[in-house]
């Protein structure tokens, strides 16, 4: 498969939970389609562990190697929550309260609330910017292009807004599915031939099995709407050709 | 956070669909769930894409760090499924059709239905083992330390049973959680001093915000269930000294 050349970036899910498998991550789904409107192509997620080491290791590998790096989770107060004082670590900078945070975060909660485990959410690395969070006060933030967002998919997603500013992507990936009653064995030789034909769009093929449906569904992803529809009506062909059933969806 | 010393494993998520956010993986739950209780410890989560030479160099770095490395996706018949044939290469084996692989499929399938797109799934690294697929007759396989199985959730679940012989774990981890109506900064500081007093168990926070309901579950892990008494006491006592309320479930 061709890769489409694209700006790029990469997902770092900085979380025990998702290891344990107590959790399912969803976080890189609502990022990664958010991001393609913007016209960054995910091309990498990795989940770690809550450790120090590996969270500055991993997050100076990412950044040097993606345009964007986003990471999600462990940036709230408790002692697992270590991604600010990694990120500082990763970048050489001081690990210290951000008086902007400091105060949003002392304007967020009522008098005499705003305790020292609250405190801890405002420290972060030196001169970070801010992402602002409309759902629950404490802020993300990012240095360079590393963005840290919280784990909560809820919060994560209500600060995707504030964030669109800051990221300069390519042309929006676009994509269209074609939804077929069939095994992908009658279709891998035709769908390789346009595949080949079309070098320049990513084709995926993915067979469902659920509630007495099955299928596969055909994804075409290009930044050009005419080479969609190019490779589609090849694909619709070879289905008219064999007979098989489109289906609405899957 | 203290690290648990455990087997150790990694998951490598090989799919364009998951990358771009169509696809929401539940592979590394089910995989990383079904770990514990064997006794092995999923350390390292990668998802890349469907590209020959990113699952060569990938499956190198990893086979190399951990146990056990488990891919998923790539393995049936269509031009987006490359993983055997980049495992071989890692592998420096030969890619070639396998005999009991090529067997298997021939009977499962209706005379004349073997077609030749479903005998490239019979293709493997030469000598491979087969990890035997009781929902849809296509075999996973194994090189070394390499496990590699199918993208589908409910197909990858159906062949654990048969590969449980193959995994040499240490003791299961096993976790105990405990739901409180409260927010993470008003125990932050308590669950600190509990983490510090027991560095040899891992306790994660995680705060929950749904159906009206809001409070953070702790969870604690480690192989030794006298730990996690012990160390669920002492949490339980400064619950009891705060007031802060128990929840059944989160």
């Amino acid at each position: 498969m061709k890769k489409i050349t694209q700006v790029n970036a990469s997902i770092l899910i900085i979380g025990n939970e998702i290891l344990s498998g107590r959790t399912k991550d969803t976080n890189t789904s609502s990022l990664a389609l958010w991001l393609n409107t913007l016209g960054v192509k995910v091309e990498e997620v990795r989940v770690i562990p809550d450790v120090e080491e590996i969270i500055v290791d991993t997050i100076n590998k990412l950044r040097k190697r993606y345009k964007y790096v986003f990471t999600t989770g462990g940036i709230g107060p408790t002692h697992d929550d270590i991604t600010a004082q990694s990120a500082s670590k990763a970048f050489g900078l001081k690990y210290e309260p951000h008086k902007e945070a400091f105060k949003l975060l002392e304007k967020y909660y009522k008098p005499g609330e705003f305790n020292e485990g609250r405190q801890r959410m405002a420290w972060m690395p030196s001169n970070a910017k801010l992402i602002l969070n409309p759902t629950s006060g404490a802020p993300g933030f990012f240095v360079e292009n590393v963005f840290c967002l919280p784990g909560v998919p809820s919060i994560l997603h209500s600060m995707l807004g504030g964030l669109k500013n800051e990221i300069s992507g390519g042309q929006p990936i676009i994509s269209k599915t074609i939804n077929l009653k069939t095994v992908e064995s009658e279709i891998a030789k035709s769908l390789t031939h346009v595949q080949e034909n079309n070098r320049d769009v990513e084709i995926g093929s993915y067979p469902f099995f659920r509630a007495g449906k099955l299928g596969v569904s055909i994804v075409i992803r290009s930044v050009d709407q005419s080479k969609i529809n190019n490779c589609s009506s090849q694909i619709l062909e070879f289905v008219k050709e064999k007979n098989i059933e489109q289906l609405k969806d899957n």
